[in-house]
């Protein structure tokens, strides 16, 4: 594809500072660094841009509003465009450079459906999925190889389930949910009674609903409650090997990364950020915004907007200081030592 | 279900105290503060009980013995009774309410059973399962889809067996005991002995035991090790997306919440709880009935009913303080430095 | 099989001190306290080894070069031979004393195959494996049941991939790799642009490259970038619930142990050891050889050869250090509230 064709494609690039330069052929896309003829790349504001610039072999690069880099990249003889997001217009870009080819509708005959599943329009159903009773699959959705899905679950169109995802009775995705190989949702919450002869399962009868464009990464675990619901809002993103408790609720937008874990009842609010490996106790209350960083631990509650750190997780800021002080706390003890013979 | 119904499947609830009011009938079960009209709820010590109860919308309640929130829902006119363990009775009742559909038994035409397995009586295979050479399944086994069982498995009678459940050779299960989708028993254990020429791969030949009554969440992982077993005690439960190493012995009736990992050889007493993201380090002995609360981490040895937080791991009062005061160590750092100057 | 035969399978065995006593017939192998008549076992420099060899019950034994012990097992009359790594020679012990049954080459009929897809000679396919359209699967590997094999993969000669292994579009897998149950590589890496209106997912067209003789343990997710490729050097060895993050590049040889987390773009050399459930955040860079303890948490760069600990992480021995005076924040700071008034 050609830069100015890809560049009709990038929402936000009409009207913005360009050099077609020969109107590059693009191939492919790489990383700033890795790039070579035929490859689109970009930059963004942070990366050590200039230095970066002179060395790169790529053919057309996507640039933030920064007059220097747009003239040394003309001076290169590279094409490039002036982007307010170039990492936005990356995705874009991708999304052109490497189409995804659509799957067949159909029934693969491996798979087997029961007969009183309902399947809307356009569905793709692979090889050896399984389709439990009554549940119902929406238009266009697709279903990788060897999913399964339990009896009595409902499917929003344009849902897309990776290999060996499997939904349990009662889940319900709205539309656009994406669900990651071994991803497992609607699983029994961990909920047991204590009494004297040992643990007492607690019939876990209630539900996991994901709201529309949620998408659940590889091996992420979201369990049902007792009774309720388990609830992921609109938008939200949730990364690999993640553990979402019995109960939880989680807003809208939220991004939550790599084998964070989140204990059962636990409140977040929309546009939350916990960084990997996070883990959120019981019944926590995590207001709109927060950001926890990696491997924190939150008991109680986080105010909106806050930013926290450590275990358990305190202001960020102050987690920093905290921190740099723990690694002198030797010196420290060392010195009090001192003050206490010389007083 | 009538109210007066359910009374008679509760444990413990014979001659407590209870007002009936309209013996209204249950359709469901609800958390208090979501409860509606036909619901089951409960209060439990602990919850702000006074509060709840003057605005649930609940049909009827297991309360616990407390004269006060007796008078209170009788006033209101909403049905209850008296329980020791409220939330014992809730776990009772919801199987009333809500009854699991017997599977039927039989082998679904999909399934792959080897011709050397044997299956007992009652047995209900759905499809797409794998059962390999010489394996034995026992009465009343329930194999959700797509479980696969490699050859020389055991299992005893009344198992469950969620979707994609892997279960490797020589794995024993006894009686009763559940594994949740994606959980692996069996496993390799990862041993390698370094060499001149990179890490060599030590035969994992033993086994996994799981003794009655355990249950593996989603996910998790209970590697075999090179000799011997790996065995968790009866009464066990294991959350989503625990890590159980080679040679780990886990006593009765511990319950490890998501995410914990056990290294190789570690050994853990009866009633141990471990809670999120607990890390137990290569042959570490916990004593019975110790605690550690979530993110510790574990070396050397817990003495047996030991509560112990941090990493390393430290008894959980005096973790609590020294967390209190960490946060206040750029204070004492100042602190220490203006006495410096002012001896 | 004879401690005589045997012995003509370690390598190094060859011209050591050893005693045959009366050759026992070696049936099983078992830890030394587990062991019983019939069974080799091995001592190591560092365990408890007098006084264990002292009650062990095995029949012939693998010992270090000490002459104590040499004394001690023949007057027990137990047979044994000196090593200088009993641990590499019990390696090659349990492959004799337990040989794998070879499977045979083949597709099951229940295997779907996409006609396109090519088959080296040898190959193993397990029921219900499906393999996608235009991969490549080299000689002798083995894919046990339920394996599902996503389009445009390629795979090495003698690669064992375990059941439910989901490996994803693009995937390279060199000459024998292991690939344990319910590991999935090639996954979409979790990459997100924040604009107004959400989340927007940034295509992943990148690929995954797993080196000659990598092993990666169950539940563990490795996924492809945006552009370029995730990396696992040859010879490196990976445990359960790992996560791998897109665009990482791991080095040769090294060894990851579980539930660690490695996130986008970070980059380890050769050699390097990672503890259970450490955390690398994005971006970071650890040099040849160096080992993080379990639960790090490692931000920026750690310096080749470099033994680090805690979170965030700083060099073991004063972590070590810190660690113990934390525990005793409560007495400093109550020492120095005293200094405070008495100065």
């Amino acid at each position: 594809m050609q830069f100015s064709t890809l560049l009709t494609h990038l929402s936000g690039g009409e009207n913005q500072p360009l050099f077609l330069g020969d109107d590059p052929e693009l191939k492919a896309a790489a990383a700033l660094d890795q790039a070579s003829q035929g490859d689109l790349s970009f930059l963004e504001p942070g990366n050590a841009l200039l230095a970066a610039l002179a060395e790169t072999s790529a053919s057309a690069l996507l640039l933030p509003p920064d007059p220097e880099l747009h003239a040394k990249a003309t001076e290169r003889g590279i094409a490039w465009i002036s982007l307010k997001n170039p990492r936005l217009g990356f995705a874009e870009a991708l999304e052109q450079l490497y189409p995804k080819s659509p799957l067949p509708c159909g029934i693969h005959p491996t798979a087997v459906v029961d007969a009183t599943a309902v399947l809307a329009e356009g569905v793709h159903v692979g090889a050896l999925v399984v389709i439990g009773a009554n549940s119902r699959i929406g238009a266009g959705c697709i279903l990788h190889p060897a999913v399964v899905i339990y009896p009595d679950v409902e499917i929003g169109p344009g849902c897309e389930l990776h290999s060996h995802a499997v939904l349990h009775p009662g889940s319900r995705l709205a539309e656009e949910c994406v669900v990651h190989s071994h991803a497992v949702i609607g699983s029994e919450g961990f909920g047991f009674v204590p009494t004297a002869s040992g643990w007492r399962k607690m019939p876990q009868t209630g539900l996991v609903l994901l709201e529309e464009g949620v998408e659940v990464g590889c091996g992420s675990t979201i369990d049902r409650p007792a009774v309720g619901e388990t609830r992921i809002g609109a938008g939200s993103k949730i990364d690999n090997l993640v553990q979402v408790g019995h109960g939880v609720v989680i807003g809208k937008n939220c991004a939550i990364a790599a084998q964070v874990g989140i204990a059962g009842g636990a409140k977040l609010g929309n546009g939350v950020i916990l960084a990997g490996q996070v883990g959120v106790a019981n019944r926590a209350v995590i207001g709109d915004g927060a950001i926890a960083s990696s491997k924190s631990g939150i008991h109680g509650e986080v105010a909106a907007g806050e930013v926290v750190s450590g275990y358990p997780a305190i202001p960020n800021r102050l987690w920093l200081r905290c921190s740099a002080v723990f690694s002198k706390l030797p010196d420290m003890a060392r010195n009090l030592r001192q003050l206490n013979q010389s007083n």
